[in-house]
């Protein structure tokens, strides 16, 4: 593994140069002035990314699946019912969670590759009429499956059956990157992670709630103590913590978000759109298929890419680790070794997709796919070529 | 404040370089090779300074307070019974954790200053006649008051009484600073952070249990799934993770337990208790007392300082960072405005000890205490020198 | 420009994470034991890479046009006779120098593309009978016309002459990246910079000088002080300095070698060799010519590739610095505008080297140059594949 | 020698974490626009510190040795005449060059510890009626014996004489720590390097040129190209630099001339002056002498501080450094083993000197010095207290 090469994880992912320097910072007293001088800007500022007016925003020293936990016991109690379906393995572990929790989880059990089925969640609920689920679970992208799914479509769905549930999002690989609408789509909460879209290190569950969500912190049950919002933000009015923050992380997280507001969301997702349109070009210029099932599925953070039958896709990433230094994603759960993952989120610039794209080539003829060399790098460059925005220009 | 002084608050500490350097690594796959050659070796690393053959050592992205939740919800169930002095702030927040959590703690309440009532725990213990008691919670050091407990202490209280509890301990700011003997002393789960002794940013929480914990896992019905050992373990066994990991703060952990294993564990212990001593000296020169209530008391990673009637302690941390740019601790919760707090802990020298007491020594006079000037940097000059070990040698 | 693309300018180079760090020390008192334990191993580390056994090594806070100057003023008096062919911009310049020092210098033009004239300079060295020639000036490798010359010739011609003046090599854009062997061929004065092979920032000039070299520095009355090698001399043998030395370039300078010599020259030489041959195996598959006449010519550090007639070479560099955010390099003097540059050499993968032939493709296609989007990457895929060797681990 | 001590070597200094960062860039294309737009502005703010509107900056990567030669071997011819005082070992490498590049020096010997003899040069400029001399050199802080002396009477006395000679002033100690006056003291060239008040490490030569200097430099017959300022000129006339430019540090530079204006010149000069104040107080009270004579010429970026007869200075700083882990400056030629130095400037804070004056305590004691503890400390405590600006605010 060579750290001169960029990686295609989707997360966590390539750093801006100005990002580690922002998390690598000398030790700071958390206690003083100084902490709540990057704290406040940078909960302002994910609040703009979540293109939200209303968001109460909370930073955890965790990860994005601390940030589910946060969601589920802030908020409900146990045996509260939650609407969920299972399209991949994020949304499988989420569900693992609630069922963990003493939580009833109605699954709509939803092929791999597929979106969420709003239309099913619609008869549900409506068929729901003592307004027993609580939650409707949703995963805005799949990272496993490279599957975007309609957050627009579950709140018309709710709109239309007239149900009070709660909208909980998990944008661990979309925001910051993707299109993502909180206040328009009602989304009560909203949870990532610093890895992604945000471009840190792995270490903060990022969460957002909506007005109706705090309403039902009180009331909830669940048990918990480090992931209590209410001490969070008692300590946040009070510029402080409720225990050691990860400084460093808050910093760059204040920084990230300047970045991606100097930038321009939209500019930051048609980068993305741009980059993953170029690797999907790559995809079929291959003759291959992509997981997701159709193209309003295909997400613009990572995409999984279905390998022939027979074929072992571990074995792909593996090969492109030990002989090119590259990383890419493995396919998880139900598509193990029948996908890899090219992951195109974060600090990444048309030329790094280009060398990662022209590494699978290599690997796959490598071993003994019939692909031609240099026909995705070709499919992608007419992608990339003219529609390239400026680079994004970074303080030295 | 100034990125140049040290900072005096009993942790996040002062790092060293090299670990600095080693937390701020490029973006590598955890799900390469390369993460489990980082993370065996800081698991392995951190048993040797615990002291233990036999503990399983697991790493959360989160901090000490999250360590605390994942020994309680790992072990125990709704209703058990807990066993706890309350003696300072953190020893407060754990109990409160427990209570939060819908265990029945007992509670001997102890005068901020004291260490752990060992006697009284035995007296309790031995009544407790249907072993009612599941886990004797001890903070091993006070970080609000300076305190340090007598574990073995406590571990005899346990045997005396012939009572089968499990012991938790709290060794967030003793461990890798101060002596601690998971074996020896019969501790069953050790919580800790990154941030402390490992002289590394916030962002770990760093437990081991103890092979009589381990057995407790399955049964306990605490629900939790980001702090669950089980899947933690599991995915260790199979060289992952069962989420992202904070890489960054695991490599360096790796390199923390190498330097302080190379630098050999007990001289750690003797730079602190010298560097401590000196600071001790000091504030008795000034002709004030410890809030720690006799020697055997003392801690040596953090010195909490009464200050006299009518003076506020709290405005001396606010006017050291104004003036001088330097960051001491304030006292907290019982003993806010009653104290001020020095750290020692990390990565610290002799030499910057010095600093940080003559900055105090200005603070108490710029408000009106008749302090003389250069005593209390005279009485820890006596201290230090002679006595003085090579300072650390570190790598370029 | 985007600080995540690799640069493809021939130097300074891509540098590797572990001698960023290397560099970027704090600071370190250059009159304590600790400078003599990375400036001699440094001195140890360089004679090794320039493959001699009786070198002296001297490092200047300069450049390689330092380097120059610092072989000249060592070993010459005015008016001495100098023997040079000019090939491109960089012999050029170091004639130039030996002009404005006031030497003569007998130049042999030669056309850019070629290398050196090892035949002529046969001819000329047998007709000086009376051995007024003092030096032979030798630019290993022409960065300016990538244009690698054959050193061991020159110095056949100069045995087959049976003359005793001494042999100057540029090796600045060669040494560490190929072949140079300094022992052998018989030179007396090796020239290079911390800033290509060896991976560093600018700022070290790093000579050698042949015992039969040394022994002309006393006579020599071309005034120095700043690159006088006895002051040098004198204070390395002292664990010292003249001035203040680039302590941090030196450290990186030490770990550079050791990077260098872990990986093996002579697979150093290979890698190189092997991202060279794909880029010259792209710049066939687009039909267009290097500067290099022919391929005994090609160098392994950097290609120039003449663009036709009608192209102006100087707006591609801008086209890709302004669209894609990626640095190559102009055409410099006579070649200006009629060719650009890809450096490959210093820290470079297979993988990196794709990104920038794949830029290259869309600049070209973009200016309307008649290629083949991906023929030039396929090609350079051919030569990697297999035949790329286990990448270097780097430690975190 | 531990990293996380200060250093009070009279240079290379303490270093900011930001520009720290601002040194350790990404390579960065030295021929794109971005250079520019760092070189530019470097060149502008050196100007302001130099306190001049006419002069001409360049910068070279070398040390401040390095900016003597450019001084000399750009405006002179052999066998010019220079007037010069050696009272220090820095004066003393100035005159030993001018000697080896065949300049005549007519020195004035002055004892160590003595200023610069401004009416002994009136004499000899005013008997020097066929204007022979062509420049005085004047060593604006002689960092060996922590002397400053007066520039503006040197400015008198070649006034009063009614001499057209030039005046160049070596200024790497003083200039950004203490107050020169390019223009109004008459200066024609000023050096100075990039490792002292300027905070970053060593490797800049920077030297501003007076237009009368501009107006010497053609008719200069002594050889140089390394350091030719027209080659320089010219480059930066076109965005460029003769060769490879040391892009990390002049990046570093302008970010330096950033903070030293934003912190204000008189601020950064009476921040200086207090630090010293603190250490001559400390100096005073173990009731020692300095190497400078008296009041008005002491230094306010380095303390020689003369020793007992008998007393081994240079074992002071050894024992410092081994026992320590602290770095002091040794004495250097006629006070070699008489002196010890304090270096004190650069980013120094009040804070940290007290950590160097407790130490020289503790060392003085170790090795027998009849020196009271604290003494020192109390001194200057009583000076930092109250006179103490705000902290320099540092961006994280």
């Amino acid at each position: 593994m060579s750290f001169q090469n960029p990686v295609f994880i989707p997360g966590p992912t390539n750093m801006p140069e100005a990002l580690r320097r922002a998390v690598d910072m000398p030790t700071l007293d958390h206690r003083s002035s100084l902490f709540a001088e990057m704290l406040h800007p940078a909960r302002a500022g994910v609040k703009k990314v979540l293109k939200s007016e209303t968001a109460e925003v909370f930073f955890f020293p965790s990860t994005g699946t601390g940030g589910w936990e946060t969601a589920l016991t802030n908020t409900l109690s146990p045996g509260d019912t939650i609407l969920a379906a299972r399209n991949g393995m994020f949304s499988h572990r989420w569900i693992d969670m609630c069922q963990r929790h003493g939580l009833n989880v109605q699954v709509v059990e939803t092929e791999w590759g597929l979106g969420l089925p709003a239309d099913r969640f619609e008869e549900i609920l409506s068929s729901d009429t003592s307004h027993q689920i609580k939650v409707v679970l949703a995963t805005h992208n799949e990272t496993a499956t490279g599957v975007k799914s309609d957050i627009a479509a579950v709140r018309k769905a709710l709109d239309a059956a007239g149900h009070p549930a709660m909208l909980y999002v998990d944008g661990v690989s979309s925001i910051a990157s993707m299109d993502f609408r909180m206040d328009e789509w009602g989304v009560d909460i909203a949870v990532t992670g610093s890895q992604k879209g945000f471009m840190l290190p792995a270490g903060l569950a990022i969460v957002g709630f909506s007005p109706k969500a705090m309403q039902m912190v009180e009331a909830a049950t669940l048990p918990r103590t480090f992931f209590d919002i209410r001490d969070m933000g008692r300590s946040y009015a009070a510029n402080g913590y409720p225990y050691t923050p990860a400084v460093g992380l808050l910093n760059g997280l204040n920084k990230s978000c300047d970045m991606l507001l100097a930038e321009g969301l939209e500019n930051v997702f048609a980068r993305h759109h741009r980059i993953a349109s170029g690797v999907r070009a790559a995809v079929h210029a291959w003759g291959m298929e992509l997981c997701a099932a159709s193209p309003d599925l295909y997400s613009d953070s990572v995409s999984a890419i279905r390998t022939p039958d027979g074929f072992d896709a571990t074995q792909f990433v593996t090969h492109a680790a030990d002989t090119y230094g590259v990383a890419f994603g493995v396919g998880l759960g139900d598509v193990a070794g029948k996908v890899f993952r090219i992951g195109h989120l974060g600090m990444l610039t048309d030329v790094m997709a280009l060398s990662g794209i022209a590494t699978a080539e290599m690997c796959m003829a490598d071993l003994g796919l019939d692909i031609r060399l240099g026909s995705g790098v070709a499919a992608a460059q007419e992608v990339y070529r003219g529609s390239t925005a400026k680079p994004l220009k970074e303080a030295a």
